[in-house]
Order: C-alpha cells, then structure tokens, then sequence
C-alpha cells in the first residue's frame, strides 16, 4: 500500500481534484490517499498546523498552493523536508527559485498556467469564486495538465511500490508551460491541439491581467473592471479549450487513459473501445 | 475565533470549493478553516482515519460525501456525532432518511442536484473525470447551490461567534432541490432564473441517466454511450447556467456577496458599485 | 394504391409531420394520405367527429394525440376499432395500458419523449407555442423518432400493398423510450448518438418539469418560472440535437433514407452520393 | 359556435401549427376547429378529395398549401368558393395574381418568407424534411408570421361570432413581405426586430437558392450542394430567430397574446404579468 | 520584375486586402505592388488624380472600387486604358456592361457577393463601418473569393514575368457569382462547401436587403432597422463561413496555397505537411 | 480643404480601413484623402518610392507600418520630416523609442494591440491571411482602436482646417494600451466593457505568441501548432468583441459617432435616434 498526503494550502485551480487523479472511479487497490487542507488562508499558521498530518506517515506528499514561494508554503516545506515531497504551484517562476527546491530535495511542478484569480473584495464573491474555478479546471483538464501530474504522480507512486523510499525517489522537476502542457493532451487533431496551446497561453495571460487588479490598483471601478477582464479572458479559455474536446469527439479520437485496478494506466481511443 | 472542520470522504461536485466558500480571498478574521480528505474512496476504512482530525477540536465540521447513507459516510457520523455536524450529500432523497439525521442530531444539507458521475473505468479517466466536475462546478455556482451552502455556514459560525456550541446550535436541514437553490441565485431577471432552474434540473436528470451506467449496465457500448450522453446532459447545463449569469452581465445586476474582514456579508449589485 | 389515415386528436410535437414522413417530396406513387383533424381539441367531442372521416375507407389509420388514455382518444379507438388503428402518443407509460392496447388490436408507437408543451394561459401564447413545437420537431427529427415512426408506418403500407388487410396486418407495439429511439438515428460517430441520447433524455424530463406547471401549481410566478425553466431544457436539448447532426455533417456520413418512386427505402451516406 | 375549417394540401411550414394557434392551450370556447389533410400532395385529385369535408358546414375555411396557383389549390378554391374562404400560401407573389384572388372573392395572405424545401430525393429523405420545418417554423413562429396570422384568423372569427356569413365577411388581403411581418414580433429592443426581420429575409433568400435545386439543376453534386446551401441558409435564420427572442428574453420584454377562454387576445410583457 | 499597381476608388470589401494577397508573407521575389488610393470618395476627381500614379510605370493595374459602372471608375478606366488594366468591382451585374468591358479591352472580376453596406449617415459611424468590413472580410477570404482573385492576379503576374506585355497580356473576364466562388475554398468536405455557398448568398442578399435602405427609405425608423438588418445579415454569414472553415480544421484539411520566394504557388493540407 | 494623405507600408490590422474612418459614408466636404501604398513589403525600398508622393502635397500625412522601428518605417520618417507625420504603428513598445520620435517631431499612435500575424510560409496562405485580418479588424473596430484613431486624425484635421498648417499642428502623442482603447468603445454596460478589455489582452498576447513562430522557432510542426495557437486566439477575441457589442445592442445601447457633411461628429445612442 503507498500512502500518498496531499497538502493544500490556499486554492490553486488544480487543487479542486489532484488528489482524485490517480484514483478516478475509485477503484484503485494499492494506495492509500489522505488530504489535509488549510481552507483559503496560506500564511504560516496554516503552514504550522500541517505538523498534525505527519502521524499519518505518508510515503510521499504533495504540497499544493499558490505561489510556492509565499512564507506559508517555504514554512510547510521547512516542516515536511524529511519527506519526499513534491511541491505543485503557479510559481516561482524563475529558474533560480526552481532550481533551489531541487537543491533543497524537493520535487516541483511548476504550472504558470493555472490562473490568477481576481481576488479583490470588491469583486469576488463565492459565486465568482467558484465559477471562474470551474474555468480554470476546464482548462487545465481539457488543455493536459492534469493528465501531465497525474502521470508525474503516479510515477512516484510506482517507485514506492517497486520498494523504493525516501530519498531513493526521483521526484518530478517541471516547469509546466504552455508548450509543455499541451504536449499531455493526446489530441489526434491538430487544430484541436492549437485550441487547447491557446487556451493555455490565454490562461498565463489571466495572471497578467489580474495581478494589477489584485495588487496595485486602488480605483474601484478600475479594479472591478480588470478583474472582470481577466476572468471574460478565463471564461473564453474554457470555451476554447471545450471546443478543442469537441473536435476529438466529433472525430471519436478522444484519447483515455483510466486506471486498471492494479493501478496501471490503460489507454483507450474509439468511444466504444475496452481500455487496455 | 471559529474552528470549522471539513471531513471529505470520496468526491461529489460540491467538495471542490465548500471549504473555500466562506473565505473568498482569504482576507476573513475569525474563521479558521481546516480540511481532512480521503481522496476519491469513502469506505468505512477512510471514515476510521477522520478520527486523527479529531484532534483539532472543531467547532462544528462538515462531512462531505456522495450519497450519505452509504457506509463510509454513516461510520464517520458515528465517530463525530458528539460534535456539531453538517451532512452535505446527493442523497437520501427520502424523506424518512433525512428524518433520521435529524433525530440523531445531524444538520444536513440534501443536493439532488449535485450530479452522479458516470464512473465506469471504461468510459472515465482522469481527464473526463475534472472535466466533468467542472460541469458540475459551473452549474452549482451559477444556480444558487454555492450561495445557499455558505449562507448556512456562516449561519451556524456566527452561533459560535457568538457564544454558542455543541447542542447549542441549530443546524440547517434543507432538502435542496432545484426550485429551492434557484432562489439563491439572485438573479433580476426572470428568464435567467428559468435557465437557471432548468439547468439544476438537467443536472438532476445527469444522476437518472448515469445510475444505470454505474451499477446496471454490463454491454460495453451501452455503458459508454449512456454515460456519454450523462455528461452531454452536464455540458449542457453548463452552458444553459452561463447563458443565465451573461443574462444578468447584460443587464449589470449581477449579485454579490462579499465578505467583508469580519466575516459579514456585503452585498452589491452594480459591477462598479462598493459592495456594503 | 394504399389508403393511409390519419386522424389528429389536439397536438403532439410529431403530429406536425408525420403524415408527411412518408412521402417528403411528394412523389411518392402507391399512396394515398388523408388527414382529419380537430384543432387543439381532443375532447370526446372531438372524437366523434372523426366519424365522418369513415367514408373514406381507409387501409389503416394512425390516431396521433397526447395521453392516448384520456377519454377524447379512447373514444376514438372505440369508433375506429374495427379498422386497423395505430396509436400514436406520448402516454401511456404503463405497461399494462400499453398491453391492454395490444390487447384491444391496436397497435401503438408510445413516446415518452414528445415533450408535454407548458399549457398555462398565464405564459402559453401563439407564438410560444410554435416556437417550443419547432424545438421539438428538432429532437423528434434529428434523435431517430421521425424515422422509427416512418419505418414502422411504411412496414404496415408494404402489407397492404401486398395484399394484406384488416386484422392480417402486423401492428408495431412500440414503447419508444430514448435509447430505442436513438438507435434509428443512423448516426456513425459515437458522440453525436451521444449528444442525441441526451437531447432524447431531456425532452423526456420537459413533461416532468411541465407536468406541475400545468396541473398542480397556483402561484403565477411558480406557473410561469416552471414552464419557461421547461421551455429552456426544450431549446437546449434542440441545440443539442443540431451540435449531434452537424459532427455527422463534419464526417459526411449523415445517413439519408429518401423513399424512390415506388415506395422502396433508397440509402444514402455521402452528401453526393446517389441514393440506392 | 363558430365553425373553422383548415383545408392543407401539400406542406407549407405554416401548415404545422396553422390549426392551433387560435386556441394555444386548448382551453377556448365558441370555436370549433376541423381540419382536412392530403398529404404531401396537392393534384387536382387531391382537391376534389376535400368536397368531403363540406358535410361539415364550416362558417369559413383556411386553404394552405404552397404555390397557391397550381392546379391543386386551384381546383380546390373553385370547389370552396361558396364558403367564405381565406388562401395562406408563399405564392403567387404577382401582384394580379393576388388581385384575381381578391376580385373572385377569395381572402389571402401570401407569405413569400414561407420558405422552399430542397425538394429532391437525392438531398431529402424524411429527418431532413422534418428538421427543416423545425427552423422554418422557428423563424415563422418569432418573427410574427404566427401572430399576423392568428389575429387574422381570429378577425374573421369575431364577425362571424357577431353574426356576420357567408360574402358579409371581410376576409384578410394581405401580401405579408418580410417588413410586414417583423411589426407583428412585437419586439421592444430595435436590434432584436433588426435580427427578425433579417432572418425573414434570409427565409426569403432559400426560395431564390432552392428553386433552381428542385427545377432546374440536373448534376447530382449541385443539385445536393446548392440544397445544402438553402436548408443552411435556413438554419442561420432559425438561429437568428433565437437570438431576437433572446434579447427579448434578457430585458423581459417578451410580448405575449393569449386567448382568453372567451376567446379576446390577452397581454401580457413582463414574465410574471399576469395577462390581460 | 513585374510592376503590379492597384487603383482604390471608394472601398470594397475586397479593397482591404487585394494588394496583399500575392505576397501574404511579404517575402516574394520578382513583383512590386504599389497602390494608390482615394479614401472613400470614388468621383471623377478622384478618378483624375490617379493620373499622377502613372509615372510608375505599372505592368498592370487592377482597379477596385464599389459599382465600375459608375462616373468615377468609369473616368479611371478612361484614363487608363492604354495599361492593361482589370476591374475589381461588385457591379455591373449585367452582362452586356460586363461584355463592353471586355470589348474595350479590359479585364474584369464582377463580384456580386461583395456586400453593400448600409451607407446612412443616420446609422453608420467610423465603428459599424469597420466591422461590417470585418465580416465581409471573414466571407470573401474564406468562401473563395481572396483565392479566386489571387490566383487570377498571379496568372497575368506570370504572363508579364514570362516577356509578355501590354495587349498581349490575358486577362481575366470573370462573373464571380456564389457559385463560382465557392469552387475555389478547395474545400474537402461536402456540407462545409454548402455553408460557404450560403454564406456567399447570404452576402449578396445583403445588397438586396441595404440597397432601399442606402437609395429609397426616407423614415429614419426605416433607414436604420432595415441597415440593421442587413448588417445582421452579414453577421450571420460570416459565422457560417467561419463553421465552414472550423469542419475543415476538425479534419485537418484545410487547403492552403502559399506563395514561394519565386512567386509559385505551393500547396499543403494537413497543417504539420510542409508546402510543396 | 484639407489634404490628408496616407502612406501605407506592410500591413497593419489598422491599415486596412485608416483611409475611410473620417468619412465612413464618403459624404464629408472638406476633406481630400489620398493614399501611397507599398503592398506588403517595406523595405528601404518602398520607403524610397513614397516620395512622388509628395508631389500632392498634403496637410499631413498618416505613415502606417508594423514596427516603425525598421529600416523602411525609418527611412520613410526621414523622408518626410518635413511633413507633418503622425506614426501608427505597432511599435516600438519602448518609451524612449517613442520619445525620440516625438522629438524629432513626429506624432505618434502606438497600438500594441494590433496583433502580430503569423507570418510563416510553413502556415500563412493568403485566404488565412485575410481571414485573421478579419479577426483583428473586429477587435479593433469594436474595442475602442478606430475611434481612438478617428477621434485624433480628426482632430488634426480640425486644426488645418481653422488654418494652422506645418509646426502649429499639435500632433497625437500616445501609446495606445488595452486600457486606453477601451475608454473609447463608449460602452454603456461595464461587463461589455470588460469583454472588449479582454479581447484587447488577448489580441496583444497574439504578439506574444507568434514571435517565437515568425523569427525563432525552427521545426516545421512547432512553428504551425504556435502560430495556429495565435490565430485561435485572435479569433477567439474577435468572438469576445463580438459578444460585447451584442450586449450593446441588447440594451439599445450602442453608441454612434457619424461624421456630418461638415466633418463635425455627430451623435446617437438608441437605433432610432437621430444623430446630432
């Protein structure tokens, strides 16, 4: 049995389901997948209280959060560097600040394209909130990343249960842009695979956008105006990321990989076709 | 300072934001939020790991879970039912159940709405799966599911901010169907609500046609084919749902509700007004 | 020459063609189609009017009308029970009504996905009316109804036209459900059947949306909310329908069943491929 | 009692719900409504087959049936010239066509926006025939062609039920061009009547495209192609249709005419009005 | 190298691009293209201020403007029928004025389905006017109408390349009706072909429907509902072109004909093919 | 009269309608537009040849190019220096660039916005060439560009015309941001405004996306998957634009700014108003 923790400090837009990935049907023998969550708050305290979590004793863990290097997260991973932890965030984006985490031990999984949200009381509400969430993971299902971690998660899944542990592991180290991303999209069509490369170009851009909304502007009509840019910006991402699915199904090209029990990774095309 | 503890065991479409929903941008005082997840399984195995959450001391939790009557979901009842809690499932749908809980002491809060996913390995993986719940999430934003869970949970949290606990509390017991999570939506104009409603009712439709995916169909076709059109069922009610909210953009009188730093609500209408 | 009758009791969505569907573009030779029909009306009344229809001898007559069990279409078969008679009607559902049909020598194409229209003075007018018939006629062509419809009509024809009648005459005894429909919708690729499914599916939920808006609610706004949220599920099952048709398009294999001179089903995929 | 008799011979998009639109639910009384049918024909043997009908003394008669100058329609008016008797068709659209019409005492509406089928076998089997009708009547339902129709129909209905027959009646002259039509949308937003009035002309445009399809061209490839190009054309429209309504729908402006169970058009605007 | 000049009097949908399309890369050897240009007055001052153009010395000009038959194009033509000289232009329609051109040696492409727009100083402003150029734009680029004309370009290009000049050169003489230039979207798929047929006669319906509107309508209410209307009309035919070209990407078979650096055009289908 | 002449280099989206905005129904006295164009090279070369240009000897002229930073741009400045020359361009993004500019006199509109092209033989054809062009006009009509610029060629024009002329003009100035063009959409409805926002955003990100497909990237697959990503985006916000002017006319909001005969602009609002 591989126990696998997920920690979840503040909301990134993959944070909705990476710890259901490995797992989809929820049929899966062989591992064993615990979660502890600090809700939308990311400081320190919340970083402190994750101690708790170590009784457990988990094979590996993922540290998701936004912006990895905030205190919050850089005191979470101070606290779980005895584990083999892989960290998955929007940022840093710089090389230097990645390359830091590998030097520290840590596996990363950097996702430039999971979006900044328009986190300005004058704007966001839960409704908001939550709407602009079901964008960003339309994107960020449709367009490859979550079949990228998931194969990265389920590779270090593989090395504990071949006996590895600890520092034997080789965790993932990934700047995950756009490029890169699309790459896990098993599109047949290449038009669909440029819809899904824009969608997540338009998804980076959402960050661009709203970080003057989040951090610098003070007028309120334009903050709520920018906000509401970047998020019309989001929205079109998923309606172009849904656009590019439509066009594999409309060529019954849809690429699947479920889980075997066992959890090996089975793959499927046609609609009709057993996964194997 | 409000302890709120969120038990998810397994995944329904609701998990993805409800412990987020009362913390938007992460600015409240008062509330601290903590999280303990069992990834996509919900046996009674994972119910007997929430029992280490227990050290925490909540304040009230919510268990999250699909289909509450299920055993998973009834084992951790049982080991938390000494402290305040808050069911949110798909079902019961009876009648008599949901009386059960209530007599046990038990909040709840019933989503018909919350759609069945078609997890069959043949059909789903990883990326049909987040896609799917993004759906779901569009769905439950737009159409009032989120706005009513967060109104009753800062409901029962500002029992405690006031000096209540234990039995203290009144906890919610909502049986919400479609006609009644439309009227947190609100929307200004009545055809938006129509398409709001009709969207929870398509949702709720989701669940009819993918029960037999799940547990009745054996011909790989049919079980493909009839979950396919389960999630064709959810993208539509997705867009019928963001059709409704453009409905309120044109007419700048979209609802919101912020909170404000102590955890009151505000509330605004226009996009450039101050929320009060 | 065989004479085809068709008597329409008050409207259901497929009463709009289906005297048409045998001969699309009128040059059909062999066939005779005769119509009486009574308006919006279905009342006994109304039944015994068909009376007149009578001296026309017709081979065989189709009685299409909603809630083939109400007393204005039992009064009709009990007038018409002597001439080989198929029922064609949305209801009844039950089993034992279906069988009792049988029984009684009638034949009958049940459609629980003809979509019971939201019959209220307070939000029905002319004009909503057409438009929710024409969302209609766009599942019941596109989904597979209009063909199963024409295919069992022109196998009763054939025995007439070879010589049998009366009660010779093998009357279909169809309960129509979505996923028998679907299969008559010729479609090839796996989503658009999947798409049409669905569209099938939500029709059906229309009557039970509609259902209380028409029979047991008061309130004006439940009234007209409830029937405007059943009207919108009709249109976006609609376009569901048209997104299904236009993959087929995309793929040019829309399957084509245009009747030659004689009658004969002539087959066509290919956009100019030659009818055969 | 006021007797009305609907003679259709062959099919005109209008001839779907042409019998309904005075008594939309089914509830009104003073009016009986009885209709006789042919078919997708229209010979002279057709007509002749309508003397039938005469046993049943309508007050007046409604014959449609497109092309309202071949010899069907023709033979059929001269058959019913004694009844007051009122021609809906698409053509002729000769101005002394009409007038003969009007001179031999015959009302008319001619509705040159009634579209053309892509009448040939190689491009029409019996779901084409049917989904084109859908976005025919889609067009002629939102863009006034239903309602100018209706209160015309119920015109000639109220001098009747005051008493008026036979040559006292004044029937409709009306050669009902696309901006004749779009006045009666009822339409509050002018880029809504803009988009109505463009899909009347588009309706309009199919004839010019169909024509040749069905008469002229012989090259199996163009015949298909160029019918093609008429039913998009049309779907176009249907779409455009949708989209005025919509506009209406999101300022809730939606004009409504219910009839009364006495029969007087009711109004209503707003969704919850309560019509009068 | 071959001097190619383009003579803009007044705008044509077509004018945006035409001098470009030969070169889309800007990287073609052996052409240079100069243009002069009017703004949007076409009189015959404006046509004798071309006069200063000839000092270049074009080995052929293309003039392009709205309506050749008019004063001014018809003074251009005048003064340059000593170059050989081809008219770009949405009239003549008629043929004999299409066969006059020809008799005094000039070339032409008569392009019917370049729209008229809705010229009224009462609706159109700076904005409406580059955005309805912007739809005609999306239909003449995508149904035909760029590649038609660019390929005619280059083949008198050709010919001057290849030593001839003057009344040597071949030039086009080419009634570019929906028909025609439809042929030229080298289109794979059947009903992709139909919707860019529609859209080009959804084009040219839109003269039908602007011209009253620009010459006859004096009531402002009239003028611009009807301008809107045509306007709308365009807008609907650029979508449809626009899901033509999207049936061809979701097949990867977009046809694409890029210039090389010697001015031969390549060809490819498949995006990831290299041109050849 | 004032003289205002236009000297085209390349191809900007702006390029294609700069010449027409003043005097968008041709009926405006007092103005003379005269263009210079050099297809869609602008070498040196080109430069050079704009200067029998000269000989017509306008007020000022509008020098349009991309990036009036190269050779040819630069070559044309030096030879018109004398002129008074306003530079719309798409860069030099640089402030300093932009200040030189100003030094040496010359006005200046930057439009970052104005999306680079992917201009690769590997993807450019001319039919995508001008179906992007297209895609960029609708942005930059409807998001606020050809307002800002007619705003400021007309005010220059105004300054001539009250007699000014050379080095008294004071010449536009600005670097045209996403958030500067919106303010000139004169959208009524702020979520209008913030989709015109966005597909501004995304029309800039279009440069960030195809540069590396224009001048980097080598291999033929990366090159057309990233410039076919670029044009998926561009279209995408045409869409947006689109969306945001339908929410305009929804409301009957659109804002219109006719030039009357005497070049003064004019105002509308509702469809029907008169402009004044």
């Amino acid at each position: 049995m591989v126990n696998i923790g997920f920690l979840k400090l503040g909301n990134l837009g993959m944070s909705q389901v990476i710890n259901l990935i490995q797992d989809e049907i929820a049929a899966r023998e062989g591992i064993t997948v615990r979660v502890f969550g600090t809700g939308a708050k990311m400081s320190p305290a919340e970083a402190a209280d994750t101690e708790s979590f170590k009784q457990w004793n988990p094979d590996f863990v993922v540290i998701i959060s936004p912006n990895a290097g905030a205190p919050g997260p850089t005191a979470a991973r101070e606290l779980w560097k005895d584990t083999p932890c892989i960290v998955v965030s929007d940022g840093p984006t710089k090389k230097e600040a990645r390359q830091a985490f590998e030097d520290e031990g840590f596996g990363y999984i950097i996702l430039p394209i999971d979006p900044l949200i328009g986190a300005k009381r004058e704007f966001l509400d839960p409704v908001e909130m939550a709407s602009f969430n079901s964008d960003a993971m339309k994107v960020l299902s449709i367009c490859g990343v979550v079949r990228l971690i998931q194969e990265e998660l389920d590779r270090v899944t593989e090395q504990v249960a071949s006996g590895k542990s600890g520092k034997e592991l080789e965790l993932p180290h990934i700047f995950a842009k756009a490029e890169k991303c699309v790459e896990h999209t098993g599109f047949a069509n290449p038009y669909a695979k440029a819809k899904a490369l824009a969608a997540l170009h338009m998804a980076e851009k959402v960050a661009q956008v709203n970080f003057p909304a989040c951090f610098m502007l003070k007028d309120i009509e334009q903050v709520c105006l920018t906000a509401a840019a970047g998020h019309e910006i989001m929205g079109a991402a998923a309606q172009l990321a849904t656009q590019a699915r439509e066009i594999e199904k409309s060529n019954d090209t849809v690429f699947r990989q479920p889980h075997a029990k066992d959890g090996r990774l089975l793959k499927k095309t046609g609609l009709y076709e057993k996964p194997e």
